[in-house]
């Protein structure tokens, strides 16, 4: 018995999110249809978390366990020879059996891609489009204020009122501009539901002047959804790299 | 009664190309369906030329007749709003009865993206991805031999035999590398039909040192598809700019 963990990029584009579904099209759904040709009987794979409708990811983790003897270099080439062109293997490692692709999650990295330049239309699913003009050093005023260890119950999705423990630490959240182009990175020990584009949603409307930074510390204080209401478009995040 | 000139981005991902098709989704479908709705009458708009499926173009150029009275900003609105987001107007102008779209061209220029770097999923629909070492020199001296007034048969669809005249003059190939990710520049006074995908094809196998060079020189004395036979994926190409 071998367990084995892979990074796989794709593209969440065409996908109804990561999390396999009986009848759509997901990515956990095509790994593992792959991994069952393969092993002609049904694997089941454990990653580091789901992603959402429409989101990419650089660097997303999983891991299955196999009695299939396959050197490492093998198995990159026969899982991507199966799957679709919308999802990569880009590694594969023989892990010990104490590695969990879930549990063992010490830092998640979060990108998201702001565009404030005219819309294009070949970008579209792969970047967040704002044909406006933004207060930069408001935003980075923002970022400054979700550094740290927080109560991000405001941040999360309503549907996750069951997940009791909503405290989460930032290591980093960083803005790299390149003229009108902007990169948002998010490094964290774990993001909730929703967490990221709820905190873009407000650090766009920080930087649209119709929010004070101050809304930031209020919220950690007061779980009040309804003073960040907006979620940024999916199609702008990255999950980017996973560390164990 | 006014004519009305329309700079074109799209995605050509999407799409069963560009010129309009009874059953499929095509870009020209897509801008007469909205420009239908606008005028309550169907409206046929003319092109600098079809794009093949696939293919993306950033400068695509189409006019159209209209009785409408609207300013030029508007008209941009106007289609824009009912376009779907995989084609976005970029400009706009009213133009004299003289200009026609297809017969006033006077250059095009296409970019082809080709990424010796490993395989992304996320690009996957917008570059052409090559996994070898090539010969950038050998395909630099192809270039130069592709500038010039030439008979391009060789490099034509073999469908296209009733268009007689197959002579075209290219002002300038030219390759931009980038690390791993090479820019492909052609700028001449109009292409054939899959004309730079042979082209990308020959340079391709050039630069794998499967041809030598001088194969160029000879196919514009012989034609001979033969010799040039390989024609490179569509996602790789760009329509840039169409100039009058």
């Amino acid at each position: 018995m071998f367990r084995i963990k892979c990074i796989v990029s794709y593209d969440g584009s065409k996908f109804f999110g990561y999390q396999r579904q009986l009848k759509e099209r997901t990515v956990q759904g095509e790994i593992e249809k792959a991994l069952k040709i393969i092993h002609k009987t049904p694997i089941t794979i454990q990653s580091s978390g789901r992603t959402d409708a429409k989101v990419h990811a650089y660097g997303q983790v999983f891991h299955f366990d196999t009695d299939l003897d396959i050197k490492q270099a093998n198995w990159k080439r026969a899982i991507n020879s199966i799957l679709p062109k919308d999802v990569y293997i880009k590694e594969v490692k023989i892990v010990d059996f104490n590695f969990h692709a879930r549990f063992s999650v010490k830092i998640k990295e979060y990108r998201y891609y702001l565009s404030l330049n005219e819309y294009d239309p070949i970008r579209s699913d792969y970047v967040c489009f704002l044909d406006r003009t933004l207060n930069i050093n408001k935003i980075k005023g923002a970022l400054k204020l979700f550094e740290g260890t927080h109560d991000f119950t405001s941040y999360s999705s309503s549907l996750q009122h069951k997940d009791k423990n909503k405290i989460r630490t930032i290591y980093k959240a960083q803005l790299n501009e390149n003229n009108k182009e902007l990169e948002f990175i998010f490094i964290g020990n774990g993001f909730l539901r929703y967490q990221i584009r709820i905190m873009m949603g407000l650090l766009i409307e920080i930087g649209l002047e119709k929010k004070e930074i101050e809304v930031i510390p209020y919220l950690y204080e007061h779980h009040d959804r309804s003073k960040a209401r907006f979620t940024a478009e999916a199609q702008g995040l990255y999950l980017y790299r996973v560390e164990y």
